[in-house]
Formats: C-alpha cells, sequence, structure tokens
C-alpha cells in the first residue's frame, strides 16, 4: 500500500517498456501507480495469430494484478489517462480523478495511422489490442460465409479477395497465415466455393517486404510468401480505400476485406506534454530517456524517439522496451540512492519475423537464416518470452494441433450480437 | 452438394438437437441445409465457465462447417431465420433469401424471458450465447475494478454485491464459482478492496434450489453453496431490478451487478408455425415429435414441449436433446424406406449438476452422491461428451491448473472498445 512520504512514481502503459520498468522497482523505496486502459499485459508478437483464429485471447494475455500482485508496492489503475499536467506534476484519468506523481513514465506505445486517411479506418481496420484482434477475426471468418451464400460470381469474387496494407512483420504474418487460412484450413468445409480460390494480396508501398532486414532475407521472405500463395505487390501505395475494394496505381481492385498494417503513430496522449514531437509523433528523448526540461518525466517503448550511439534510432520492438523500461526502473533507484546513472544503451540481439507454416526468417547480428531452421526458433524464442507457464504449455498445444492437423482451434466468430447489446445497455 | 431431386431437409438450429439429427442423416438418401446464426456448435453445459473466466470460447466450441466437412450431404448455412412458411413448405431467411424443404426439424432451443419485465434486461443480463458470456465476464471482472477505484464505501459496497437470480442448475454453477473468485482467485490482487468480502447471493422464488433432484440434494447443495461462501435466499421472488439494486420482498438491497438465470422462454421464431404453443413458447408434439397437422415438420430439443409415457415433461437437458435430434434423424430414413417408426421414447440416465469448487450433486436414477466425488463424475461426464480431441486436453489442463492453483486462465476483459467501433462500422 503506498504510503503519503513514499516517491510515487507513476507508469503509464502496462505493455512491455511499463511492466518492466514496475518490475525493476519491485525493491525500491517508492510506490508506483501502474495505469492501463485494457486490465491485461498483451504479448503483442503473437497478436495476428489471434486475429486469425489460431489461439485465443487468453493465451496471450495476462491480469496486470494477477503478474503483480505479489509486489507490494504496486497498485493497478484499470482507467485511460486524459492529459498530462507536466507543470502540476499530475495526470489526468477519464474517470476525472487526478493522480500526483514524484516520477512520470510515459510508456503507451504507438496507434495505427491512415496518413490523414481517416476515412479508411472502417474499411481497413488495424491491429494493436485483442479488441481489434477479435475484430479481425470475424470480418476475415464472416468473408468466407459471405462468399459462401452469395450467388452472383463478380460479388463472390470480392468476398474472396483480400488485401493487407503494409509488409512490415505484421503484414507479412498476417499474409502468410491467411493464405494458409484459405488454402488448408478451410478445405472441404464449404460447398459452393472453393476458400483455395481466395486471393490475398499483400501491399508494400516502399521496394520491400521486411524493410528492416537485410536485402537477401527480404527476398527471401517475398519468395517464401509467394510459396505460401500470396501475391506480393511492392513499390505501390494504395490511392483509396472503400467497403467495395481499394485503388492501387490508378487500378481499382474489389476486395471485402482490406487490413491495415501499415502506418504506425504515436500515442496521441504524448502531445499534451507540451513539447515538439517527432514527425511519427514520438517523444525525442535524452540519452537517459527523460523529456528535455523535465528530468522527472521518462518516455519508454515505442512512444520514445530514441538514438542509438551510431546514430540509428532504437527500432519498435518488444526487446527494445523491456530494456528501456528495465533502464527507467533502475535510473530511478540510482536517482532515489544519489548514484550517477549511464545513458541508455540498447542491446541488438537480432531480429525475427515469420511468415506462416514453418517459414520465417531471422537475422542474428549476421548469422542469418531463413525457411524451417528459423520458423522453429522463433517459436522458440517466442514461447519462451511468453508470460505464465499455463500460456507456454497451451500455445505450444495449439501449435502441434494446428501444424499437424491444419486447424485452427478459435475459428469462433463472436461479438456482433454482443456489441449492440452492451453498446445500448451503456446507453441505457 | 444437394442434387435438384434429393428430399431436402432443412434443419434450423445447431445445438445439441439438431447437429445429432444431422449426423444421424449421413448416410440418408437426402440433402440437409443446416442453418444456425452462429458459426459454432456451442458446448453449452460449460458455458457458465466461459462467463466465470474459467474457459475461453474455443475450448468448449467447433465450427459447425469443420465437425462436417466430412459429410457430404450436409450444406452449412451461416443465417438468421425469420419465419416459417409452414403452408408454402420455406424459410425466410434474414438476408431474404427463401429455402424450401421437404422435411424440416426446427431445434431453435430456449432464450431467456423476464417474465414480462424486460426493462430489467440490461440490469440482469441472461447466459445463453457466447456473446452473452463474455458479456457477462466483462460485467463480473469490471465490478472488481470498479470497487477498487470507488472511494465512497456504500458505492464501494453494492460494486462488490453480486446476485444470481434463479436457482436452477445455471444459477446455482454461476454463484458457486463467482464465490470462488471472491474468495481464492483474486486474493492479494487489489490494494483497497478485499475481494473476499464480496456479497454473493443466489435468489430463487421457489422453496429449494435445484428443483428438478431429489430434496436431499437440493439441501445438500445448498450447504455446499453455503460452505463456498453464497448467500441462499429461497421462497422469495425479486420484485423490482434497476442499475442500483433490486427489491426482495419490499426491500431494497444495493448490488450493481445481478446475473438473471431465472426465466426461459422458446425460441420466438415457433410463433411463426401458427399453431398453439404452450405457456413457455414451446411447441406441443406429437409422439413421434412432429408438428400436429404438419407430419412433414419435426421439432427437437428445448424447444419442443413432449410428455414421457409417464405423464411427466422430457426435461430441457443436453441428453434429452441429443436423443431426440438422433430420434429426428432415424424417423426421416424410416419413412424414406417406407419403415414404421416407434414413437420418441426419453431414456433417463440421471441428472448432474455441478456448484463449485470440488462440489456438486448426482442422481443416478436412485443412486444418489454429493461433493468431490460427484464432482470428479460430473467433470469426466462433461469433458468426455465434449467435442473435439483438442479441446478436452485444454479442458482437462484448464481444470488441472485452476484447480491447483485457484487461478482462471480467462481473466481478460475485452470487448468495450470493439462493441463501440464494430457497431459504428455497421452504421457506417
Amino acid at each position: 500500500m503506498p504510503g503519503p512520504h513514499d516517491h510515487h512514481v507513476v507508469i503509464v502503459g502496462g505493455g512491455f517498456a511499463g511492466l518492466w520498468a514496475t518490475r525493476a522497482l519491485a525493491h525500491a523505496p517508492v510506490c508506483v501507480t501502474l495505469i492501463d486502459r485494457a486490465n491485461h499485459h498483451l504479448f503483442q508478437p503473437l497478436l495476428y495469430q489471434v486475429a486469425t483464429a489460431g489461439l485465443s485471447s487468453p493465451d496471450i494475455a495476462a491480469p496486470l494484478r494477477h503478474i503483480l500482485r505479489n509486489q507490494a508496492n504496486v497498485e493497478v489503475r484499470m482507467a485511460g489517462v486524459e492529459r498530462i499536467g507536466a507543470q502540476a506534476r499530475h495526470v489526468v484519468l477519464d474517470d476525472g480523478a487526478t493522480l500526483g506523481y514524484d516520477t512520470l513514465l510515459l510508456a503507451t506505445g504507438v496507434t495505427h495511422t491512415y496518413f490523414g486517411h481517416d476515412e479508411w479506418a472502417p474499411h481497413a481496420p488495424g491491429l494493436k489490442t485483442l479488441d481489434d484482434a477479435l475484430h479481425l477475426r470475424r470480418r476475415l471468418l464472416l468473408a468466407f460465409e459471405h462468399a459462401e451464400s452469395e450467388s452472383d460470381p463478380q460479388r463472390r469474387a470480392a468476398w474472396l479477395s483480400f488485401a493487407i496494407v503494409g509488409g512490415g512483420p505484421t503484414g507479412v504474418e498476417l499474409a502468410g497465415t491467411l493464405a494458409e487460412i484459405a488454402h488448408h484450413t478451410l478445405r472441404r468445409e464449404f460447398r459452393h466455393i472453393d476458400p483455395a480460390s481466395a486471393k490475398v494480396r499483400l501491399i508494400e508501398a516502399g521496394p520491400r517486404v521486411l524493410s528492416s532486414f537485410p536485402e537477401s532475407l527480404s527476398e527471401k521472405a517475398r519468395r517464401q510468401l509467394q510459396r505460401l500463395g500470396v501475391e506480393v505487390v511492392t513499390g505501390t501505395p494504395v490511392d483509396a480505400i472503400s467497403d467495395e475494394g481499394f485503388h492501387l496505381g490508378g487500378t481499382f481492385v474489389p476486395a471485402r476485406t482490406v487490413v491495415w498494417a501499415a502506418g504506425v503513430a504515436a500515442s496521441p496522449l504524448a502531445r499534451t506534454l507540451g513539447i515538439e514531437l517527432d514527425r511519427a509523433g514520438r517523444v525525442p528523448v535524452l540519452p537517459d530517456l527523460t523529456v528535455p526540461g523535465h528530468p522527472e518525466i521518462f518516455v519508454a517503448g515505442d512512444l520514445a524517439a530514441v538514438s542509438q550511439h551510431d546514430g540509428k534510432a532504437v527500432p519498435g520492438v518488444a526487446p527494445a522496451a523491456k530494456q528501456m523500461g528495465r533502464y527507467v526502473g533502475e535510473t530511478i533507484r540510482a536517482r532515489l540512492a544519489n548514484k550517477p546513472a549511464a545513458a541508455f544503451r540498447y542491446r541488438d540481439y537480432g531480429n525475427l519475423a515469420t511468415i506462416g507454416r514453418m517459414a520465417a526468417v531471422v537475422d542474428l547480428r549476421g548469422l542469418r537464416f531463413s525457411g524451417l531452421l528459423a520458423w522453429w526458433f522463433w517459436l522458440a524464442a517466442h514461447v519462451f518470452f511468453l508470460i505464465g507457464f499455463r500460456n507456454r504449455i497451451v500455445v505450444l498445444l495449439n501449435w502441434f494441433l494446428a501444424y499437424w492437423s491444419y486447424q485452427r482451434a478459435a475459428r469462433i466468430i463472436v461479438g456482433h450480437d454482443s456489441a449492440r447489446r452492451s453498446t445500448d445497455a451503456d446507453a441505457g
């Protein structure tokens, strides 16, 4: 229980950065309030598996309260933060409460952006939260249902036309897995359509997919995607998206299901700091991850714009967020003990991306490999880093059964009726 | 693929009755269209476990298309049925399509009813579908979150006050499990409230809980519930329910979370048959489960009002629905082969109900037992009847870990944001 005289650390965001910072403060003479809109920490690297019905939500999420139940100096608060009062040193919550702090850590991450085309949002949903993943799952599965009951051949083809916009890791994972669903998982289940006739397009505006990897691995990824049945289009940006399809280089392509995996923008909360942000809305921080002029405000994870010693930006990946979080916790402890703190230094252990069934690319500081071996490496790394013994077992079991049977256990459509009802209840 | 000259059987509802009838027609010279609003068959006896965060949706559901993928004479259609044209021999779907039939099986089950008080619905949600279960899970978990952030002691107590209306099997299961969550699962997770101080009340208008069991087992169930921390109130109906609480025998009891497990009414589709229904809206059928005057229309499962040879009604339980479904399938085959069909006869193998952690009651035609042994019996029976190898493994694993650690893996709140968004998207 926080005492009134303890140094109060407020941490906004229970992702990798926020949670690792909280844990690093376990034995520090502080009280911590960890605030998150959701009641759970999410293992984001496997979120695409929930969207593609391979895993269910609880497999990759754990309640923050449960993870931190034995850390006595932490209080978890489920709420949204509306704004930061940097001068008054407080945060204002969406339930109207105001919470003062001695030290603040902002770790609210990124959301997707449509590059000024917010009107595309309803037609091309993105993937950042569990709710996004369940929404996407419903859309993907319902597309095949609509195709089955549609008698007009053109409209049916539009329901069987899928596009994923953005060739980063998320786009590549989604495209590869969707192709697997169309070609294998749904085999023999429909009577009027052949799911394998579905078109899955991955569209990247830049010259190659997985641009954070070396060119040779991008090329390997492209070939593995094509082998899985994905049509990879590079060098062409999408001009417009509607309910019926999208425009690409002046041509209209019918597609009832478009997924947005392209733009990433910092969480809007950073704007309330009152300082200048970078082009993507991230907070340019000093080498100790504090905000210029506010040594009591740290920013960590995807929301922080940090340069490495070689001038390159620290990438927005889970290991970097964990390292920043741990660094902030340790720096707060050092300060309270009047010890000096070194600058943050990112340790790059490598870069992994999965593509689909038995296909992945791995770049371990120069050691590069792809295909089946890379996929096993990717799987082992991800299961190892999952939080919770049960989750590791269940995810391994699901993977084993999925790859043995080509089945995906979570092909259950939920949400539509409940969506209506809960909104009504809220309104009432 | 149904041919134009085959005898066309339309089955409405993919629950136990509809699915078992479909399977019984596997080798019959018919084509079958199975219509369901959902894309999955649901193992309803474990639905309360999804509502109380012990299991996730895919653990107790399987896509109907997948279950039936190898039965070539079946087509699955995901749609709602708006009405039945008994004279024209067709059903009208909610997407406007009309589907003719030679034989119809209505197996749409029951929904909950508020005995003419539909205004209670937003305050006291019921539990019939997976969407209901996820909605209920969110409500139950959020109640503890609200209590934690509420500083007024009276309002806090109202958030920690839960009532389950209806002392049948569902009400008993929910009350027992909710008490376990409050007393064990959430221990040490909150800083401002003691979850174990939560009040869980089970309210039954009749004289005893589990009224379909012998009196001695009702009494055992009541005692086991009290041991788990549930306050059992019998003989008093609820007079009113609002957002703030409920009225019981003239007294207002504050409770922000009320769950409806009391009234059951037949699916409204039966009304479009144009014949007289019983008081609960069920269809009184002949001994061969057909509608009087319509030998081509069968009704099975909870929607059918059937008397046994001793005059008692066939109960609305899963084994009865399966038996009726199988009977309908076999009767259709007999008819097409010009063979006589016997009347439906219900085989009562017994009655089980679980109460909570290691507590259950079992009545096997006179052999009665309760407590731990009954709980093991209940568990074995339920895991055995689950559809799918993976589900059996995962459910056993979850149970093992839950009972060993007192944890519940699915304590993940989803749905609120997605609810808003998908409704917006629908509107747009």
